[in-house]
């Protein structure tokens, strides 16, 4: 992977006010693949002491959308769907989500994202997910889907 | 709908710390039904102006689950898979999450949450949603689960 | 909606082999909307009387790619993904998909199929489904999509 | 895998009328794993050559149901939902489903079926799943589902 590209990422991660909130960092990155790391907030868990699913999903979503743009600085994306399945309580310290481009299209592209919880160094699958993204020709893209 | 029942839907909405930072409103409550709105804030705005995917997902995940707890409180629920299109930007001033359930079984709830985008007083659908809920026997899940 | 339009795609699904097998029927069929019924086969059955989930799950394909169809005979269609949630045993004499278009993008078309049992004259809806297509430029959609 | 179960999946295999229809075979079977292969049949495939979105939905239902089965014949299942993403045109002789249990919890087991064509000797993943089974107490589960 580009370093150009690389550097670019993790500063666009770092100036996400999204990402900023949940106190989210990059634990891994590369072709294809990105992987984000959240510790416990107040605002991410149930009162039974696991992490809500809105948390789960919400790391879906920027993981797989980051993933996508591993390859270029110059492609643009949309979203189009998200399906997530919650496996086991999510109890631990951490969250993270490991996300892996399955297959680029020309136009759409369909990742994987895997969350994991850690507690006391060892992790666990919690959810899985497939996402759909589009393509898109620039950032401006109501005119493009609509 | 039992005013005992809302009272406490009502309360523990108000006590939610997600639902605080996203400085979230009842707007509407009913047998099956729950609607949540959400105002602008700057960590679920893309940067080309319209709400982001995760924000969508997160107002799905909870105005689902709010609306499997419409029928009796004395029911636990855990989110067993949520599925989320995204049909157009998200473009204005308030974000509306209208969850209703479709189907209650005697172990899985199936809700359909549709979010609406609010601009200058008229409303687009931007997004729809499946989710599937499991019924729990009490408030402690682990062990029900696994 | 256009005579033409309608005679071309009643002669499409007559000519379908994958619906003669099913002995299915257009029940109805407008803009945006298209109506399948099948009668009872014993491949469709599960051993304990009610219709197979790989029967709605063709109903919701066929019907849903069917319904993209009912605006211009000049489009193609590929699906991108299917998601469909079965919500009650579905024990009756006939299956019924309702597909309705929900959304039509510039390049993406949204479409939902709700599946209904027929028993002695009433229905009951049995499946809801999420669907995404992608419209192409021709039939040969190979180069559109690798 | 306990040799009794193993012939009572064949057995049951054998005699579903919809496999039967399909001319599929079962290529393998483990612990949580259970694989299908198709022969190309007229009503298939779509006009353009490549294998139809209703046949491959049909695979990753039989064989996600099937994979489940793998730990006991003493289990009963209800499929409560399926979500396939279409990654590629399938064309080839055949159509492999790969199903993989991926969480058996008390009451539901999660299933990935990766479908695979295969074409002059070489498999090419074209379709991925993510399907959701519930755990029934009896064969006729109606009343444990409504």
């Amino acid at each position: 992977m580009e370093n150009n590209l690389k550097t670019e990422l993790f500063e666009n991660f770092k100036n996400s006010k999204l990402m900023q909130l949940f106190g989210a960092e990059i634990s891994n990155i590369n072709d294809d693949y990105f992987e984000i790391r959240v510790p416990q907030k107040d605002f991410m868990m149930r009162s039974a002491g696991m992490f809500n699913g809105a948390t789960m999903a919400t790391l879906v979503d920027v993981s797989s959308y980051a993933s996508a743009l591993t390859k270029s600085n110059t492609q643009y994306y949309a979203t189009v769907e998200l399906k997530i399945n919650y496996l086991s309580p999510a109890i631990g310290e951490n969250l993270i989500a490991k996300a892996e481009v399955i297959k680029r299209g020309k136009i759409l592209t369909v990742v994987r994202s895997d969350i994991y919880v850690a507690k006391q160094g060892s992790e666990t699958l919690v959810a899985t997910s497939l996402v759909t993204l589009m393509q898109l020709e620039n950032e401006n893209y109501s005119n493009q889907i609509h």
